[in-house]
């Protein structure tokens, strides 16, 4: 459905954390377009990306004059200008609390202690490392997805999207333990309609 | 003023990550209560407070049911509570997305930038790192603040919360160069008496 106003631009790269945000979009059934880039190429170094986004990273989403970068931004932004599907709690709602802290929670604790561990790096002291260390960090994702079937409970968000599209790279990569919690939830997260249409979009792109 | 549907408990420390939100408390005017604890005795481990956030950090917020952690979703979280404040700008106004970014950013991008640099740490090979390189994070960060007076622009928001004490006690730490646009910021965002206020009474915290 054409809706100029909401109409939104994806500068997307695949495989890349852009391909959880197109997820997202299908869920909302947003109207959008992708402009992809080859990342292995240095695309995202070009002056022209470079004034969108001076950190040069994917994924970056434009919606007219505005900006957004930074994934669990990206997936605020989104899930709010499309409020009437339901996957943003509203200001007032019992679960607005737990939506923020687990948008942010992914890419200011679960990134960086995944990013150490792949790398081998030490945390560093635990007192000044944004997240003390890694097997808490793990432990509470897991401890929060027992709860089920959802993130939030029984309510799916878009907080679902960001975590779904990425726990799922982070184990096919190897990047974390099996653990029946995160992959029970990455098997629900992957049998939704949105998630598989991206999944055949990205295909035909990939082929194409 | 006693509110009690909006009270809120923030555990804190000093010196430590939660002084801003304090500032953001004292910038809403808000009804709050601090629970102090010593992170050098080690209580931010004590299973009570792990219960609340399994990492053991601070800031940490609870509002009645409703448990808040990490500071960007604090600020968030709390902006939006007092909404009428006006430091949270609202679904469709134009600087809602650059709110949301910069937000995000300082989680995902500028604390591990400068958690890397400080320990001496190789990000790594940069497509895979959340940030890119140390310099273009810096550089981002500088030429937003160059446009001014707030990061936003004209208007001040939680997001100058977050940014105005991070970057005051950054660079008092000798974590980040010197930088016109940054000290600048950071002058104008300390002469704010909610700012001046939350340090009298940390002072006195302090003392006492
Ligand atoms: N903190 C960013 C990280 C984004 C990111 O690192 N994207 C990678 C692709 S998965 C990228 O664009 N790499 C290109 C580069 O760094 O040159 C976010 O969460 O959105
Ligand atoms: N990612 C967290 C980091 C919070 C944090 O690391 N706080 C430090 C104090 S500045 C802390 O609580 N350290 C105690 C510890 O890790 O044991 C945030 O941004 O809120």
């Amino acid at each position: 459905m054409s809706d100029p106003a909401r109409h939104v631009v994806l500068h997307y790269a695949m495989p890349s954390r852009a391909c959880g945000v197109r997820m997202l979009l299908e869920e909302l059934r947003a109207d959008y377009a992708l402009s992809v880039m080859d990342l292995k190429a240095g695309e995202q170094l070009r002056p022209a990306f470079l004034a969108l986004n001076p950190l040069g990273k994917v994924p970056t989403l434009q919606h007219g004059e505005v900006i957004v970068t930074e994934q669990p931004a990206i997936y605020l932004y989104l899930a709010e200008l499309y409020g009437e599907c339901g996957l943003s709690p509203r200001v007032g709602d019992p679960l607005r609390g737990a939506y923020l802290r687990w948008m942010v929670f992914y890419g200011s604790a679960f990134e960086p202690a995944l990013i150490d561990k792949v790398q081998g790096r030490d945390p560093g002291r635990r007192t000044a490392s944004p997240y003390g260390d890694h097997e808490r960090v793990i432990e509470a994702v897991r401890a929060q997805l027992a709860r089920g079937p959802w993130m939030l409970g029984e309510r799916y968000t878009a907080v679902d999207v960001l975590w779904g599209s990425a726990l799922g790279w982070t184990r096919r990569f190897g990047m974390l333990p099996a653990l029946p919690e995160i992959d029970d939830y990455v098997t629900r997260f992957e049998s939704r309609p949105a998630v598989q249409h991206a999944r055949t979009l990205d295909a035909a792109l990939m082929a194409a």
